[in-house]
């Protein structure tokens, strides 16, 4: 066997091992969710197909021709049946871009399709495009809403990291071809925008995150909410802030909605990240709100702290200590998979169901602010185990 | 049996199992102290009495309503025979409290008590209280000393992060009942301060650190030692810098005060944390250093660099590279069990003697504060080294 062939074959081995890869939940995790053994997808996972020439004759030592760095921060839809996800694909030359990728169960099996998504331009080229949000709209469409970055023109030379980030909006049929539209209209930068999946008074309805620069919210409130007559012609004209940043909690310096939130009887089930610093940089977790079914921008439950923080093999990565997710997809029985990513690296899944979901937001005390009042509700909660084991 | 039922078995089996956990020291070290297999507190430490509502009517899924997310940075003191730890508990809205846990032989089996530690406010409620020190001072008390945090009036809108940091200090005959004095006054914030257990001159001794805001050091040029006549009103009035921080030296950002130092027959035996930043942030690691009986602020010995930093499992956490101590206790038999914590997120024990850590103070070489100083440092031990091998 030439060397070719000898590393093909080992390759092909380790990868087709690696797809089939049956994935179990660890337990008994916290009741809330559980948190699956393998990542969903890693670098690992994009297709041989694209890492290499597979031609001997140009590639005698079967080397990587395009290398592949990270598969991570998803869109996720239920589709014909099976689990979709439009992954965040990172090369080893730091552009990202789009993929699908297709399990059966939603939990492992994930292969990528042949080709990655082809997106046109809106203006001016991207220098990179990600963390596609997917909505499957009222009016047909199955909407993806994503971050465009483009070099600042107005930054002066010598400053190479200025970038302006805009809210790319496109849409499709079949998630193989897409129509883009033009980037999202608004008076700040908006890099993380979500598209609520109904109507609201006959509108498109957005979250928004309203920012003063590239990274920074700077005095951008939190998750803001605006109505778009025209999403062809999308612009933010008035935006509210529905979700605030605060002092002291998960999301002292930035926060922002995760995927579309997920319509349950009892009202809106959101997801989104909080950012704080700390003394390694910014610190990364979900968290999760209700909001009431008529009026989405309206808060009912919302429990302190995080959801999912990183843990374990979760805290390091290319950027390490971060969760993120924008992608989660419930299904008809009531089962949500979640899919966070860890760290920039690869997506990971953790499964619960709406009920438990709404459990946990509704009989979780919410943020008191302070030290004290966290203390006074572990210590009410203390009080009540306790009488109850004396009662019984 | 109920899903109830089957999650409360399942987590309570899992919790004895860690709280059963023999700990083992990993051989053979470096020979000045042995890290010890397995933290000694941990988020799963945390009660199940606190974690879980154990209602079955009003928890069905047995599912979590106080996530903790770490227990790290305590402060220590032998107590009626046994190991107890005031750990920093940090719930996962990101709030820190105190809860006590103790332990028969201070290496393992750590438990924490029913209750978290109900601390009395002083002034304006606290944010965020942590890193206590405790010190049985020859006045009778057990003082604890510790950080509260604020969030600062004067922050301009839209900046959710400025914070203001004092010293509270409270004290105890029991641990479990606690008198809460006023915060110390001082010119600087105060996050780091540490109370010596003798009166000299017949006044308090306070081990402080002055800085100009909430994190920098700023131009406070190290640990501070400062003499206060009353406990129960105190105030910094004059304060000197013991123990400097310098350029390209382990504490070149920050240092401050770990416990309180240990009484030797060779002098005062003290442990401090050094900060350095890097291109990952800023790096937290320990050192010691050994102070005249009579005159504990003056200097007779301080090995150059680290004394522990982080490895393994400790480089990642909450907050990544950071190793923290404000516990020790020295036994009667001169055994003494370091308590440190790791990246803001567990607690881990390394046991040395009082002669070890003597020796290791005295027969250590200072800083030369230049390359060329290590390499002479080194290549005089080499010589030693080779003429002693030669002369057997």
């Amino acid at each position: 066997m030439s060397l070719f062939e000898q590393r093909q074959s080992a390759v092909s081995k380790e990868y087709e091992r690696l797809i089939a890869l049956k994935n179990k939940p660890i337990l008994p995790g916290n009741g809330i969710f559980e948190r699956y053994e393998n990542p969903v997808l890693t670098r690992s996972h994009a297709p041989i197909l694209w890492r290499y020439d597979l031609n001997p004759d140009t590639n005698p030592c079967f080397m990587e021709r395009f290398g592949v760095g990270g598969a991570f921060n998803a869109g996720a839809i239920k589709w014909k049946g099976k689990y979709l996800l439009v992954a965040r694909v990172e090369g080893c030359d730091r552009k990202s871009f789009f993929a699908v990728a297709e399990s059966p169960n939603g939990v492992d099996s994930f292969r990528f399709w042949d080709k990655p998504l082809a997106m046109p331009e809106a203006g001016d080229p991207a220098a990179n495009i990600y963390d596609m949000r997917l909505t499957a709209h009222e009016d047909g469409w199955v909407y993806g809403i994503f971050c465009v970055e483009r070099k600042d023109p107005s930054a002066p030379a010598g400053d190479l990291s200025s970038a302006l980030a805009s809210a790319g909006i496109a849409r499709t049929k079949d998630l193989v071809t897409w129509e883009r539209l033009p980037d999202l209209k608004s008076k700040s930068q908006q890099r993380n925008v979500v598209l609520h999946p109904e109507w609201v008074n006959g509108k498109y309805a957005l979250y928004t995150r309203p920012q003063d620069g590239f990274i920074d919210a700077g005095s951008g409130g939190g998750i803001g909410w605006a109505l778009v007559d025209d999403i062809t012609r999308a612009e933010v004209k008035q935006e509210i802030i529905i979700n605030p940043r605060r002092y002291h909690t998960i999301k002292e310096v930035k926060n922002g909605e995760g995927p579309h939130p997920i319509k349950t009887p009892k009202g809106w089930l959101h997801m989104a990240h909080g950012v704080r610093s700390c003394a390694a940089g910014l610190r990364y977790v979900l968290y999760l709100y209700l909001t009431e079914l008529e009026r989405p921008e309206r808060l009912i439950a919302e429990p302190a702290g995080h959801f999912i923080a990183p843990i374990r093999g979760e805290r390091t990565g290319d950027v390490p200590n971060v969760v993120f997710s924008n992608g989660w997809i419930a299904d008809d029985d009531g089962t949500v998979f979640i899919y966070y990513a860890s760290s920039d690296t690869r997506l990971h899944v953790a499964v619960s169901s709406v009920d438990r979901l709404l459990d946990y937001c509704l009989h979780t005390a919410p943020d008191g602010y302070r030290t004290g009042a966290s203390v006074d509700t572990l210590t009410e909660l203390i009080k009540k185990n306790l009488a109850y084991l004396e009662s019984r």
